[in-house]
């Protein structure tokens, strides 16, 4: 397996940087090689090109990511709580990471087809869970029945990405994480006094 | 001023269709032209170059929605009403026109921080008709006094613009006007049964 090569992810983390810091355009794969510390040429060991790395850094990040998320859906806890952890491990891997929230929020958010569509498929393994966790949660009888849960996971996944960029945009100057228990209360409970 | 003059609308609305048909990058100037039934160097006379059109159709479409929306956020009806009108509304003009949806859900989502910025400032002025009656319904004792008004707006917008985009990736197939009650009873009631 290509990740269990040492360079592999060393190759991955300095693009996290790279990409952060000069966006994605403008992120030639020589800095790339630069920032990680190894040839221009051994990165063509490992990825075909500049799309293929944005692509394997999304997937390999965001794989961690589900692990840790797909244990808490499994947790004997209560979907309140389960959402809960969602929002709260969402803004903490961002916070966490200065240039990884960027890539998140500005450089992920690509256009074209091809990319987007690849781009798409990793969002869905994520977005998947939050299915897991309503679904369990309207069984339950905690979650009202009456709405599309296609609809429940878009709507939560745009409060916690929007929140996101926008924090992004700001120049990452609020506490995010801190912003957790409202954006929970809103889930549940929406807007009205 | 510029669009007076009647080939500058009919250089926007050409756009609109080109960038969505061809996306920003493959969409040239001279494509722009062709469509719009001009020559090429018409299209100087009106803008600088691809980026200042593509703000250009932003900002002249968002005008007249901003328009219609400030006319509604004016009206003497309840918070909850409002809130209504600014999700079907929203929804509206996005389904009613396939080529808008999409310049306005993918295209518009560009990572260059100039053109960033100069989008952020059009958004800017939509969003703050969401203050506007945010804040009214708080002071009306109608909506919750205890959440950030700036998230609140955020997580509207979120969901707002997710489902939209979910809608435009998946095809426009499903009809995004009618998710509006559901969409509506979550902003003001959560998910919580
Ligand atoms: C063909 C086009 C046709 C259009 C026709 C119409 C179609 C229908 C409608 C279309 C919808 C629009 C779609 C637009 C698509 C393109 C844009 C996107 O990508 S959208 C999708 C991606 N989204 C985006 O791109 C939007 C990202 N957001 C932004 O860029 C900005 O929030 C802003 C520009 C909207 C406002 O910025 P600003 O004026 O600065 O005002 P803020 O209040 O935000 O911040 C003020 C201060 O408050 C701090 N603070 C903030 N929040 C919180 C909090 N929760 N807790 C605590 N603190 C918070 C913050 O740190 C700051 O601190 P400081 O500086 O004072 O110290
Ligand atoms: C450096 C990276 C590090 C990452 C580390 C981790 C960081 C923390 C977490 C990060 C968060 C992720 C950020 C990702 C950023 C990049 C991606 C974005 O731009 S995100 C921001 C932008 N957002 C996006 O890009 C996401 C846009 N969404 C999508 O692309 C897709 O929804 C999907 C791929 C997510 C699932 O697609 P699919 O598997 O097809 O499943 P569906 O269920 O959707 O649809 C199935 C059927 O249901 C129909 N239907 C749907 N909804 C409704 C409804 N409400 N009512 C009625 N019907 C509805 C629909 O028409 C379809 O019909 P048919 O075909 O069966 O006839």
């Amino acid at each position: 397996m290509k990740r269990e090569k040492p360079k592999y992810m060393q190759i991955i983390d300095a693009a996290v940087i790279v990409i952060a810091e000069n966006g994605y355009h403008g992120s030639q794969v020589a800095k790339i090689a630069k920032q990680a510390g190894v040839a221009d040429g051994t990165i063509y060991l490992y990825f075909k090109n500049k799309d293929d790395i944005l692509i394997s850094v999304f997937k390999e990040k965001m794989g961690v990511f589900i692990e840790r998320l797909r244990e808490i859906a499994h947790r004997p806890i209560s979907t309140e709580e389960k959402l809960y952890e969602l929002v709260k491990n969402h803004y903490t891997i961002l916070q966490n990471d200065h240039h990884l929230a960027i890539v998140t929020q500005l450089e992920l958010r690509q256009t074209r087809k091809p990319l987007r569509t690849k781009i798409s498929d990793i969002l869905r393994e994520y977005l998947s869970l939050y299915d897991y966790i309503l679904k369990e949660g309207i069984e339950n009888g905690v979650l009202k029945d009456s709405i599309d849960i296609r609809l429940l996971r878009q709507a939560i996944f745009g409060m916690i990405d929007e929140t996101s960029t926008s924090w992004v945009m700001t120049g990452q100057k609020h506490n995010l994480v801190s912003l957790t228990d409202e954006v929970h209360q809103l889930i549940l409970h929406g807007l009205k006094k």
